[in-house]
């Protein structure tokens, strides 16, 4: 020991003898003192740094007491045999949990300017919520039935809501009873309890590129490859697919064919049929988030891939928080009677029921006509919005500038010109006031810089054509500032994606 | 073809010419004739079946629209290649969803009797709920917070709620502030998020034998290996699980210390300290199921395993489903803050977050007080249900029954005497109208044949005694029945797990 450094530092407030036992002990955890080994005697030790004894006796009783050394009366004091130093607590995340918390955290939207013209949100807006008709439904439906809205209930759904449902998809074409249907929290949930059922790790699931922000990390927590289809302006591009399909199967194709999140398109009848036929001629099912398809404001209405579904090959999600009430948490996915069955095991373990409570409720609200009066009431307001939109973007917008128009939902896709990128377009605008959501969000791989969406939800009408026109006075900058010849050459030329 | 089977139905409904094209389909699917065969001329088939020509042209153009055979003129009509018959739609479900629904469908309840002696079921009686005073708050919170609370929220939870549930856990000795708080949909989905967060297929999970039925399906969905230790008298069995820890390290140990279900058992404060010693010097986390420890009716209360947690290894998980309602799906986890960012995540992927609405109620119906009352009520009705259960069961079973006397909940756990058995038991006392839980319930892999679980929750206090009275004269019957040998010895015997 006596060629160890023992050094103190005698200007600081530590106590020396608790400066001396915490040395030791570094010395014993760096393997720089075995076990068995004698300590140097208290007195000789206290010349050797010049200290009281009584500050190294301290520090050697202090050693004891933390179980560091032993004292034999007359022998010594020797190192004690260490028990391992305890492990630390493991909290290293899951593969799934790790996986998925990555992709969370890189999607957060920005926002710093006290009240931006707020493109970026696809939240539907709390001013139109019909709040006082669901309150007092929600007062009556407790008023009858609290004690039974209150209890435990079924894992798949509150049997009358998964009755209605079924019927009120009836007039969509779709073929369903109540035993097809099941109740969950929103599709969120209705997403999850789909990978929970169908996917094992390493399954490869296609999916529209871009796409639903928040499927991406949902497929990393269960391990899925993702093959990529890239949208079209008709929507999912079905001869990628169709090479795909002559490669691998995946477990299933993910699709929004009505009001696509981020871009808006719907996909055709014809182009339905033919998606149907080349996923049932493979045996693939079809998974269609059917988040939005009751917000239509213009153009012929369009059955769900669901309704044409001839081999029973699709699952399809739907939910009331778009066209209702976010806050409600409930969803419902359609699906053949096994796979509800099977679904419901899932949903049974994965958070026993969603609450009667609100199942209730909103049936009510449904049945008193109050839903589809909303409806009437969102597609009115959004069609005037989007109306005032393309009327901005057509007289702002350089003609390099492509856009989508929607005939329902709440989402615009922007192209910009060769050149710009949606990121540093955002970094102004977001200064002056105007925020979007850049396209990269929405792809698993492309870097979609040349991309943005627009949303109407929250926007309110008379602020539209003041955010389209800040937006193109920067773009109108930012093309002066590129080069000319590449502003010429992208003037010339048509986007090879035009979505 | 002359030799093939091509005998047709002339008393059937269906059309001779269809019958023949589809007895020739057959044919063709089953391979007996193959792709390039020629089939008979029209004339002849007709002549060798006693059919009109015209029966087998019909029969032959129909095969040639569906794509089985083409017509050469002036060679005859050849067999074509088929395509793959199409794939059907592959529902096979994900080794998570088939191992859970396994398990799921096995834990059913029976129950046949028009008006059964319920101690089957751990369901709250939904006659004590407070339902007014709870119609009263949603509907004040609603008319002044309406949009919000019906708009979307964060995924850890409403600040509000868990600022005050962290608060409310420091008067059990619980040092956590909001941050520490995760919100999610009942106790359920506690157990969900923790496992989806932390197990990695393959993980080890060390729990009480026997123990919550529905944890196995779900471990069995993120496919963790179960290491059961047993219970004693005292709670888990720590010598047990010490040895566990000598040759392996579970990814984490789930208990139940107060009130367990199935056992009712409560695990002792020194216990407590013992578990988490062994736990923390081998870095191993304890995931502290809670679930109705506010429902104490007798003797001191005992800290929770969180309140004694110096190494923050303790994942607290707790629920408003037994002290209140179960309809609300309102639970909560605490954990340190990181963990809880991380099952955050896990949260918004799995159903973005709990109702707004249904936490704000829970959390003013709190703050006046009235959760604390109904608990003190519960408390009363339980202890008073308990006692009169406890001294049925000491006046009727035979000294051999052994049973657990809970200071809290609404578990008693039963041990039958040897060479009984609680299925036998249960299916003699169902059809005379008292119904209850096999302990085999309760175990992944021990029979469990001598156990049962009585629940006082759902039974009225005046038909505890009947109930006890039937469920004992059929032990009595069936003492008698198997041999007296056997049940001398029986009656000699101290049962080697007195649980």
């Amino acid at each position: 020991m006596g060629q160890l450094d023992l050094e103190l530092d005698r200007s600081s407030n530590v106590a020396l003898y608790r400066q001396l036992h915490d040395r030791i002990v570094e010395l014993i955890e760096a393997g720089a003192v075995s076990a068995g080994e004698k300590l140097p005697a208290s007195r000789e030790l206290a010349t050797e740094l010049g200290l009281n004894r009584n500050t190294v006796t301290s520090a050697y009783d202090e050693l004891v007491e933390s179980g560091f050394v032993r004292s034999h009366v007359g022998q010594g004091t020797f190192v004690l045999e260490r028990p391992s130093p305890p492990t630390p607590i493991s909290w290293s995340f899951s593969r799934a949990g790790h996986a998925s918390s990555e992709r969370v955290r890189t999607a957060a939207a920005p926002s710093s300017h006290p009240d931006p013209i707020d493109f970026a949100s696809l939240v539907p807006d709390e001013e139109l919520f019909p709040v006082e008709p669901f309150r007092a439904v929600l007062d009556e439906v407790l008023a009858r039935d609290g004690k039974k809205l209150l209890q435990y209930g079924p894992a798949a759904g509150h049997p009358p809501l998964r009755n209605y449902i079924a019927k009120r998809l009836k007039a969509r074409g779709i073929r369903a009873s109540a035993e097809n249907v099941l109740i969950v929290n929103g599709s969120q949930q209705g997403l999850d309890l789909v990978c929970r059922s169908l996917l094992d790790p390493g399954d490869r699931v296609a999916l529209e590129s871009p796409t639903y922000t928040i499927i991406l990390p949902l497929l990393a927590q269960y391990h899925a490859r993702i093959d990529e289809i890239p949208m079209t302006e008709r929507g999912m591009d079905l001869d990628a697919l169709s090479r795909l399909f002559e490669v691998t199967r995946p477990r299933f194709v993910f699709t929004m064919p009505t009001f696509h999140n981020p871009t808006g398109i719907t996909m055709s009848g014809a182009d339905r049929r033919r998606l149907l036929d080349m996923s049932s001629s493979v045996g693939v099912p079809i998974v269609e988030d059917d988040f939005d398809s009751e917000l239509r404001f213009a153009g012929e209405s369009v059955p769900p891939l669901k309704a044409l579904d001839e081999h029973d090959g699709v699952l399809h999600i739907g939910t009331f928080s778009k066209g209702l009430f976010p806050g409600l948490r409930i969803g419902w996915i359609v699906a053949p009677q096994r796979v509800v069955e099977a679904m419901g095991h899932s949903k049974l373990i994965a958070d026993y029921h969603s609450s009667l409570l609100l199942q209730e409720a909103v049936l009510r609200f449904c049945r008193l006509g109050l839903y589809d009066e909303h409806l009437q009431q969102l597609a009115n307001i959004y069609g005037r919005k989007s109306r005032v939109l393309t009327t901005a973007l057509s007289r702002h917008f350089p003609d390099t500038v492509r856009w989508t128009e929607p005939q329902g939902g709440y989402a615009f896709w922007i192209t910009l010109p060769n050149g710009l990128s949606a990121e540093a377009l955002l970094s102004e605008s977001s200064q002056e006031g105007v925020i979007f959501t850049p396209g990269s969000h929405f792809f698993a791989r492309a870097e979609g810089k040349r991309f943005l969406r627009l949303s109407i939800s929250r926007v309110p009408e008379e602020r539209i054509e003041a955010g389209i026109r800040k937006l193109s006075n920067i773009i109108g900058r930012q093309l002066t500032k590129s080069t000319g010849e590449e502003t010429h050459r992208a003037r010339g030329q048509e986007p090879a994606l035009h979505i």
